[in-house]
């Protein structure tokens, strides 16, 4: 019998965002690796690939031509997960087991600038608010749709990431429907909202400013750290200071912060490793079904995959499918490892 | 405007065991690929392998030597991702944000048998029951223990389902608490249990014997279809026709059925791109709680990630992780797909 001691006892965390619970295994990033090696693409991207589908001038896989783009670029996702289609359907209520409901939605693909070699960190920081600015008037145009009610912005970066092509860029589905994850914050959002009357993550991020211990950075607007009940090693979330739901709410001197911790972030990472670093990432924010909604507080999260070195991923399989999902080190260790990146690209140096 | 048709339309489905919804997109199943290609290992494995730490006498990462097994064989995990250790603990109820309880628990390695060349589908009826056999000591012996509410059985087959060792194997974590997707699970069951004092899982087989669109194969006692609700593009489920909760609930003639149905439905599926497919699987049943637990039915998942050919895998990525779990083809193609491959495995030939 011992005292529990969190940084070294396995132990469950409960992320109040999902509602549900994590198993941290501290002590397990000790075992070592026999598994698979991603490979990693090393060699220097070009300015400008004549044979990319996203460059400037380029032909796509419609057929369509590319503008000679100048800052980002936005166009309509030619494999688009949803359509545009209005459908007729009615619901039949004898199905217990097989429900099922058509969904309108509409897809884009943001070219982040018309070089096919910059990512984020490698980015000036107006090129990046060119981008949040992007970001806003695709939030906009979509949300003011009749039929669109939620606009997920993401970015898969890294083939390892489900990411089928370098030149850097992200995606938007906007769509009828919450989607499953955002429901389940939204209902979580919503509960402590109407208890509080604050954000939940207003609360969360004073709690976290208390005890630093997973802040990676903080500026005058934003804060970002390893969630207490992160899943992936080095997961991350910015939050913004102040509680609004919106990449539309920001002040412009909130975009510049923005645009200067997504940089910062995206450095760190990099640097970890030494590699272009893959992730998924994406903004929560309000749904655009045209009613209030004061619980919502505009975060973004990063879910990047490797562990231990540019090609030693963490795997969620089997029980983390099955059972729950499981972390190797702790969320504090990794934000002490991500506060001790330089801000300054490797390649840079 | 049109009818809303299921074989052609986006739409979403939902999934009562999870309780949440599913976002299926059957035409993108004609994207091109230009994404991260799988590598997958053509060469033929040895039977026996000296530097395998599975392979029967050998020794393991932890300096203890594996007996000359015969059959299937068991060991504790040598970096569990929980341990036994009983651990003092007084919740702090002032943290609303920073929710931890230490997590007591048990993992054991089940090497299917003593060659390291033969997967499930590879092995004879006889082997594949004595797999079983196994099964249901570890759930008996690890349930019995006190603390240990859950077992859970699962296989991470291939490397890029995070296997490190070819050895066929599979794993148990057994521990205090249900895991989220177990509970999540446990909580649709007895609702629908409450209701209807019939298994959810009863009835929804009854449905999909009745509609036949998503059989793969059906013998006197097991089913093993595509869930109306799959994510992954070949997943499915086997089911137990008659309503019971658990693997030691098994009649001899049940096992036997059980050991066909699981050698018949992964030769199918390594049929199906000419290659050993890929899988995460597991066995949902009963908590081992000491309660009653007439809701319950027992179930394996299977979570294969290919999609198009044994190197195009589906990513489970950006819109999926921040948004909601999307597939590409539909569950009743692929039902159809697996339904007409052989029964004979490739390599047999
Ligand atoms: O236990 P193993 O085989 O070392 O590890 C594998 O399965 C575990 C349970 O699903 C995962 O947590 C690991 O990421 C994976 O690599
Ligand atoms: O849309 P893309 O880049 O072709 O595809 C990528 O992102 C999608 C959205 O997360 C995923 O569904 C795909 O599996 C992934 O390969």
């Amino acid at each position: 019998m011992k005292n529990f001691d969190i940084n070294e006892d396995p132990h469950r965390r409960f992320n109040p965002l999902l509602n549900e619970w994590v198993l941290v295994s501290p002590h397990r990033a000790k075992r070592p690796w026999q598994g698979q090696n991603e490979t990693i693409a090393t060699e220097a991207l070009p300015k400008y690939d004549p044979t990319c589908y996203l460059c400037p001038g380029n032909v796509r896989a419609n057929g369509m031509n590319n503008p000679k783009y100048e800052s980002s670029f936005v166009f309509e996702n030619d494999f688009a997960a949803m359509k545009q289609d209005e459908i007729i359907f009615e619901e039949d209520i004898k199905h217990t087991f097989f429900k099922a409901k058509p969904e309108q939605g509409i897809s884009r693909v943001v070219c982040f600038s018309p070089r096919h070699d910059l990512t984020l960190p490698e980015m000036e920081i107006d090129g990046i608010e060119n981008i949040i600015k992007t970001w806003q008037k695709e939030y906009t145009d979509l949300g003011s749709i009749k039929y669109i009610n939620h606009v997920q912005i993401f970015e898969n970066k890294g083939s390892v990431m489900g990411c089928s092509n370098p030149h850097p860029h992200g995606q938007i589905w906007a769509q009828s429907s919450l989607p499953t994850q955002v429901e389940k914050t939204q209902n979580s959002l919503k509960a402590y909202f109407d208890k509080n009357n604050r954000t939940l993550l207003e609360d969360y991020l004073q709690a976290e400013l208390k005890s630093g211990e997973r802040i990676v950075i903080e500026n005058d607007h934003f804060v970002a750290l390893v969630p207490f009940w992160a899943i992936w090693p080095y997961e991350t979330m910015i939050l913004s200071k102040r509680a609004f739901g919106k990449i539309t709410d920001f002040t412009a001197e909130e975009a510049t912060a923005f645009a200067k911790i997504l940089k910062q972030l995206t450095t760190k990472y990099d640097n970890l490793f030494n590699t272009s670093f893959p992730y998924s990432s994406g903004i929560h924010q309000a749904p655009t079904d045209g009613l209030e909604h004061p619980e919502w507080h505009f975060h973004m999260h990063f879910y990047p995959p490797l562990l231990r070195s540019a090609t030693v991923k963490k795997f969620m399989v089997g029980y983390e499918m099955l059972g729950e999902s499981q972390r190797d080190i702790t969320p504090e260790k990794s934000a002490e490892i991500l506060r001790q990146q330089s801000e300054v690209h490797y390649k840079s140096i």
